[in-house]
């Protein structure tokens, strides 16, 4: 290990606020009152990380008021470094996204996003001296939508690669965002030719390879990303779960069943313990049922970032779940 | 009266949407939860308005999304008219207002204005006919803070003017939404010197009249307000109440004690009871009399709107106030 | 006479440059060699003015270049007073106009004007002082066009009332700059109601009042104009000349013949005499004489600016003229 | 051959318009007559082409307007396929370009450029079927200077590795039109990852690499540019010449010595005849002496295009001057 590396991921994009209703299963005119949290998927992460002992980074943007303030609080609560997260300079705001839960499996969001502030992120924000201090890089797709961030996170890509540090690309697709699909599958590309580990979604893939050609098959979309270079690919099916493709092997990853409180959350448990499981170079089978069992967590709780679990939390919820069922039901190899 | 004068009143302006926490009496980054309020100045004294059983209509832009559904069916059920309330063209949203309540006296607010669908408000969306069917127009001086809602701002005012309309200027100065103060004082003394009814602070008439001149008194902003034709000058002075000005008499108006809950909605609130007098055609000192009984019930309470009064509890609050002081000593003539 | 007023005229608003097609009565795409000149309305009647011996100044902005170099040498040959013309900030561009002249009477142009200096002028670029200097205020019209151009234009017209300077009015329309036909109709009336002096072709007054009502007459425009404040509305009509309107006269004006190059630049001479024989106090039929006299020299000649004549080039023209046709014919009181 | 592939070459970038002075050496504010040529450094190759006798097509954005009229004039003329030349949207202009000719090594340019339409090109203006019909493309970089010209471009690099079409890329950097150095080093780096061919001076080559690290010598540059798959190198060194790198072979390449009325436009002279060698399959030599030839003849004449040789006129050139000085001493292998 190089011995600056005294990080083990950075994360970079999006840090927004959560408001999610109190009363939920109705309309969002009709929720009359929210709660607050940190949200954005690569704060979630970084969130999940943290509880689960990494030592975790972070580059992104805030607001210069007090929901910047509440950000740089509870990262610092949590252990997370701070020291690249920059304040707006033009007076941006944080993305807000309030939640509307009309039912266990319809779930949808209003967005603030214009003149976000992450997306204001410039090429002069990001250190080379502070990418060297990490074994992991997390780029986040929403952060290519825009320039200038678009920008900063490429320039993020080439500092990690010029010292081989992991880039983990979580393709984290928001219809919102991008002006044109066909940009959209430019800048995917480009990331995904140069990372080690990409997660994405079945529909996120197809996204990414549109311009390439269409209609890829799961295995297809894997060979492809291992041609140009990926380690790990990971294809999330929703409610069937995801398949993972490393070098040698492809795992069948399905969900553990629990009571639904809203469709969204999973994925950034699942990504922070799957990272976790790389970092601790834990088998790859076990790093998968701690990703897939994160998961389950978060789908079952109110927020997407103050529900994250510790090691010990996932493992007396993995403990619990075997009593009734087998773990070669919820992860097995191809 | 025009057999087509269907409506009291018009407003024009801001409409917004006001979160208010619940955990009061810290910093808003340690709020966890918020109620939603409808908010934005003439929002609620269209509300205030329609309280007081005046037939109110409203010419404003909202978000195409839950929260501008939001405002339509609060409106509604106000009873207030919506037929010229536009949906956002290009995704803006509408502007939020997060307040911070430190103590009774200190309190300050977090907004998100950026790209705010009511300043997106255009030429086009004014309609001469609609105008045309109100007694007043009241004219909020934050839709005259960047194009094309000032320009909108301006059309209305010329068509309020063409058919001999009363216009009522409610200064209503935010220090965020304006790049210079000499636009202020350009186009708040464009409105002035075309409105009938002027309400504003002293620090507002200050702004307004800094290109002309500076350090002017209360009797002076009146006169050169009186001198461009406005029938009625209402100068606010904070705690010390406010001092207004007829053609033939000049009132002071003092606030009656309360328990205070935040230090601000008393402005709207005494808006809405001013212009219910006028309209009522109620002597002036029995105007203003409602006017700050009003704004005291509004600082007391937690919302803007929500908890603007009726008349019989404006009549009530008031009754049980003066049983332990004058009338005379709230509102008297110099 | 204000001892401070050392200017006769201060003109704000826009200064181009000209590229005029040495290969005239083609197509633009045609033409190979152009002669550069310099153009803008307002920047052509200061030079005219110059070359009538009247103390000019200008306020406006230019670019940081060549070009903006090329107007003030222009500007201090010509004697025009150059110290409140401000460098553009961020790398604005001066205005283009090339002109295509396919035949005496059919011109036509392409402008460049995405960016231009001269609609950046800033309220802060605005000196109080300055304009306290001068007897005259000119603004002209395009200035209005956009922000922040349009509310520097606004502050320099509420300072020339505040101290008694009297202000012209140029209308000088032009379609490309205005968002909505209510916009300018808005800013050309709020200028005009305030103007001394008001120069315009029918159709502009018919785009001025467009939101008051519509197909007046010219006599009604007048009458409009004068109700509110005018002393003197000139209303020109293309090839049939110009009415003028004092307040107890009414003039007919027509051109004198000349060989016609091109159908533009006639106008700006116009204002230029007009404006001198008012500042020199010369009655007013000898001003109108004076003023058509200078527009005919211009539509015979190359360019817009270069050829402006002297106070001996105009009596000169006229002497000659007068041999074949009586001035009474040119200009007389209706 | 691909049947499909009846162009040559297809170029994407940039078309402008100059106006060069008639009255050279002395700076622009004082040069009154200016010619009006053809510019933008693609479509100066792209006209050097075609006078080569090549079948060439381009995409690119020009103004609807007498000026983007020109340009499809002069194009059909020259025989250049213009049916992916699109029109402008929303009135922008065609670049503009002053040239100040102080003396034959001192030459400046004043640019126009704001809300330029070449920079307006999008992904949707790009044709995967028209991009199949060429076997070069050649791309510009001050296509990639700005949104969404950027991504048309990268959409075009994409597609042409599809379908394995040569890919040039040519530098051409210009300091006005990029936010910041590291943006640069990043698009160019992304392009030159996946280019067969590479033009540019020493200097292009270091802004491309700086992220990466400084100071490389030649040599180095070459390797970097080989190691991700170039097959050609060429580094321009001004009056120097070039070097250029093939897979096996190093050539330094002298200019012709010629009397220099300008110091630009040499290189698109220099890389139509470099092109044009590699389309015919020429020895990498005589396509050498044939670019400094062309690069010699152009900055000895007025224009950038207008100017452009023959293939009889290039020999001719050559012929002549090989009376008084050797091939070996202008091209040789080191």
């Amino acid at each position: 290990m190089n011995k600056e590396q005294d990080l083990d991921v950075i994360l970079l994009g999006r840090i927004a606020i959560d408001f999610n209703p109190i009363e939920i299963y109705c309309g969002l005119e009709d929720s009359q009152t929210f709660k607050k949290y940190l949200g954005g998927s690569p704060a979630n992460i970084a969130v999940g990380l943290a509880r689960l002992k990494q030592r975790v980074g972070f580059i992104g943007m805030i607001s210069d008021d007090q929901f910047g303030k509440f950000v740089l609080h509870y990262f610092e609560k949590e252990g997370i470094d701070t020291s690249h997260i920059v304040k707006a300079r033009h007076n941006e705001n944080l993305g807000l996204t309030f939640t509307e839960i009309k039912s266990d499996s319809d779930s949808s969001i209003l967005m603030y996003r214009n003149e976000a502030a992450d997306l204001k992120l410039e090429v002069s924000d990001i250190s080379e001296h502070y990418i060297q201090r990490a074994k992991y890089l997390v780029i986040s797709g929403t952060a290519l939508s825009q320039s200038p961030s678009r920008e900063a996170t490429l320039k993020a890509l080439y500092i990690a690669k010029k010292y081989h540090i992991v880039v983990v690309f979580d393709i984290d697709y928001r219809s919102y965002t991008w002006n044109h699909h066909d940009e959209l599958s430019i800048y995917y590309s480009i990331i995904a030719e140069k990372s080690d580990i990409i997660i994405g979604s079945k529909e996120e893939y197809d996204l990414m390879y549109a311009l390439e050609g269409s209609n890829l098959t799961c295995n297809e979309i894997a060979k492809k990303a291992q041609a140009s270079g990926s380690q790990l690919v990971v294809i999330k099916e929703g409610k069937d779960g995801s398949l993972v493709y490393s070098a040698n092997e492809i795992y069948r990853v399905k969900p553990i069943p629990v009571k639904l409180l809203k469709s969204f959350g999973g994925g950034d448990a699942y990504a922070s313990a799957l990272i976790y499981g790389l970092l601790m170079k834990l088998p790859l089978a076990d790093t998968l049922l701690l990703a897939t069992a994160s998961a389950s967590m978060l789908v079952s709780s109110h927020s997407c970032s103050a529900d994250m679990p510790t090691i010990e939390q996932l493992e007396q919820f993995i403990q619990e779940k075997l009593k009734t069922m087998n773990a070669d039901n919820i992860v097995w190899s191809l």
